[in-house]
């Protein structure tokens, strides 16, 4: 990886872009790259001009900041962009870009472009690559590889992407317990150059097992006589590539980790976390419980075809059409009462819109207790209590302002009565379905947060009918 | 801060909170504490046995774990467990739980057990506990402090929450440039202990002011006999007191920060900030963009009386509840539509219900990337093309399919086709909302995740039910 450091930080990420844009756009320089893929022998000397500032502005920008831009570009600006960005750094911005905007900077490259941008990678890194990459490029980067590398890669390709082992990296400094600190300060020397984010040194023995770690910070304040075996902690947090990643990240965020050794069955050292990645992991999973609340399967390229995001968002949407139907069966039941009575038709939906908005409160409230870890399926009869006691006082009150409009508008006082009782009814069904739906989905062992919102609203919106109809039937007409 | 480490990692959050609840449970342990306040003089002897053994797991317990375990269980037992803390472990557990769990505890300390707890805390901890603290806790803590840390709590305590002053902490190694690394690494020894996260020494002048970063890497690995200014890094990213901490926090991502120096306007170093810091941060935002989205106020505290969650809940409602009462107003405007035809009453929720959900789906796309930066306003026209030509597909495709099922179910061609468009309009409008709410809200400065699910569903509900009615009264009757 070259190291490029992030400079002017007082220039915040919409300056960039905005001046990437006004580039791009004051002589429709975006359209003319476009047309000619590749950027040579533009004509207009003003956008020859502009053309050599955008390179150059390009070329002292970080690697995740060009990352962000491509990713805040439309498509054909993007691809203008990404040809203008030099080969030797196409590695560290594949690496930086989002999943979806990757996928569409590699379609535009061709398979030498590929195997030049992954030549400098380490073997986590190309790990992370190498499922979008079209399958001889992979090939012919593992021929490239000597044994270890390829081992490892293969190691990391190995795991599931929500394993320790995928996210783990090999870069580990190891030093061995019976020398003294004088002689690791000397090996450091000797290595010219030490992995990003080493806060600590592995020790391990002959067989390559992990004995404990050197705090960089002990090493530092301790006198250099002292052996390693002296200084180190021997029971530090350690991970098993097998292990969940979501959980290690949440131990990082807990603990304060900056780096930690990932070891096999028998305690051999393998790799190493770094908090980089897991900062990665706890924005990545916050994002997918947002997107899977709102029935999206996945991250959203924004400037993505209209074609890619149906399909994105087709399946919840087919789901919301089932619940839809039925909704609109239960309506049908009662027919003859809205015939007799059309203000039912006016109010109803009234009952089932505040069902749903506070059904999504709860839901939303338990799915992030959840995914904290703050309420497990034990909790369930305690949470329904005290969102049904929310419910309650919610019905009560709220329902009896909507009941006393109803009364002022119809001038009807029991359709008044009916419609604070089916308020507080649905209030209480809207509690019950927004602390059983994600507990049910977590005992299948599914996320908790799947489609939440798309059925919490099915629920109240079908129930809050037939409740409000039904009442409305059985006293009024 | 007293250091305990983080132990037996294998073991997880639930399983953790599993056993002391089922010590908590199996002798009713939980209500012989609550009942006499204090955990003293109980009788029983396997309750007795029960209380030795959660004490002794508590204490070997790192304080964020304890954090966890207390917001995980309800009132009465949280506060019964939190009096088995040891006094010396109260303050940093108070630093590690949420806002509205950290105000419960408080509540159940006196005035001398809140002084014990924060006596060993730092500046910067201070600053995050005072403003919940009672004033005369507060005077009193502030008595007790020297010149110097008395001004760094004012001064933390002189910036809003969201600013990079309000995060910053003071543990500072601080080296001149005109020395060798061998002095660097002699003076480190004396220190005897270095802050954590400590990736990097700040080198200042006789001022004060900073003239660059020596990253802990480059003392290790470079030649004793250099001096710093051959060897620091004079270009480091840092911030300014008075910038947004969450752009910051967006910085460290992006960068894959440990520390950065904060520096006054005249370039004096004044403090540092951390990657653990900027990963709460990373990880508050996310929250309250869920929140936000589903109008709610602010974190509940999960076992909140339900007295607090409705305050918390109330504004969002309302605004629903207004909202609602409109929607049945436009259903109002059509009653002489639905007697004639009482098909309408059943059909129109399922205008209205995909619509929302559409929407939703939309406005969640567009509030995370405007939360990553990806769009900015100046994206709108581009963005509501795409959008609207998502509306357009979704609605002829699965308006499409509602409209042949309406046809099916009341044998009427023309009411299939104004079910089509229905559906259609009513997906461009969705898009059109999705698009035009966030965006609207980040122009007027507020924040564009602000109850984005109940506007949406507002404007597709109103406008589902006005644009379906208004069809069928034109078109079919």
């Amino acid at each position: 990886m070259t190291e490029v450091e992030a400079k002017k930080p007082q220039e915040t990420l919409q300056d960039r872009l905005a001046q990437v844009l006004e580039l791009l756009h004051r002589h429709d320089l975006a359209e003319a790259l476009a047309q000619q893929h590749g950027g040579e022998s533009l004509t207009d000397p003003a956008q020859i001009d502009d053309l050599a500032q955008l390179q150059l502005r390009l070329d002292e920008l970080h690697p995740a900041d060009v990352a962000h831009i491509l990713e805040a570009l439309p498509l054909d600006e993007r691809l203008a962009v990404w040809q203008l960005v030099k080969t030797e750094r196409d590695g560290d911005i594949l690496l930086e870009v989002s999943d979806a905007v990757r996928e569409t900077l590699i379609a535009d490259m061709d398979d030498q472009e590929l195997l030049a941008a992954a030549k400098e990678m380490d073997a986590d890194e190309l790990a992370d690559l190498a499922p979008e990459l079209p399958r001889d490029v992979v090939h012919e980067l593992m021929e490239s590889l000597d044994a270890q590398q390829r081992e490892r890669v293969r190691s990391a390709l190995s795991y599931d992407e929500d394993q320790v082992g995928a996210l783990m990296d090999f870069e580990m400094v190891t030093i061995r317990e019976d020398v003294s600190l004088e002689v690791v300060l000397r090996y450091l020397r000797r290595l010219k150059e030490l992995p990003g984010h080493t806060d600590k040194l592995f020790v391990v023995d002959y067989d390559g097992v992990l004995k404990g770690v050197l705090p960089i910070k002990r090493l530092l304040v301790n006198d250099p006589e002292k052996q390693v075996a002296e200084v180190m902690a021997t029971d530090p947090v350690t991970f098993h590539p097998d292990e969940d990643a979501y959980e290690a990240a949440q131990a990082f965020e807990r603990y304060d980790l900056v780096s930690t050794p990932v070891v096999d069955k028998g305690g051999k050292l393998i790799g190493r976390l770094t908090i980089d990645e897991m900062v990665d992991l706890i924005r990545e999973e916050s994002e997918s419980e947002v997107l899977n609340m709102a029935g999206l399967r996945e991250e959203e390229d924004i400037f993505a075809s209209v074609w890619k995001s149906v399909r994105n968002r087709w399946a919840w949407l087919a789901v919301n059409l089932v619940t839809a139907f039925l909704a609109s069966r239960v309506i049908g039941l009662f027919d003859g009462s809205i015939e007799k009575l059309v203000a039912l038709a006016a109010l109803m939906p009234i009952v089932a819109g505040i069902g749903g908005n506070s059904g999504n409160q709860t839901i939303t409230m338990i799915v992030r207790a959840m995914a904290l870890d703050q309420v497990g399926t034990g909790n369930t009869l305690r949470l329904l209590r005290k969102e049904a006691g929310v419910g309650l006082v919610n019905g009560l009150l709220w329902g009896g302002v909507i009941g006393f409009v109803a009364y002022w508008l119809y001038g009807n006082w029991a359709l008044g009565v009916v419609m604070t009782a089916a308020m507080t009814l649905n209030l209480l069904l809207a509690a019950l379905m927004g602390v059983l739906i994600p507990m049910t989905l977590a005992r299948l062992g599914r996320d908790p947060a799947m489609g939440a919102s798309v059925m919490i609203t099915a629920m109240t919106d079908s129930g809050g009918f037939f409740i409000f109809l039904g009442l409305a039937t059985l006293f009024l007409l």
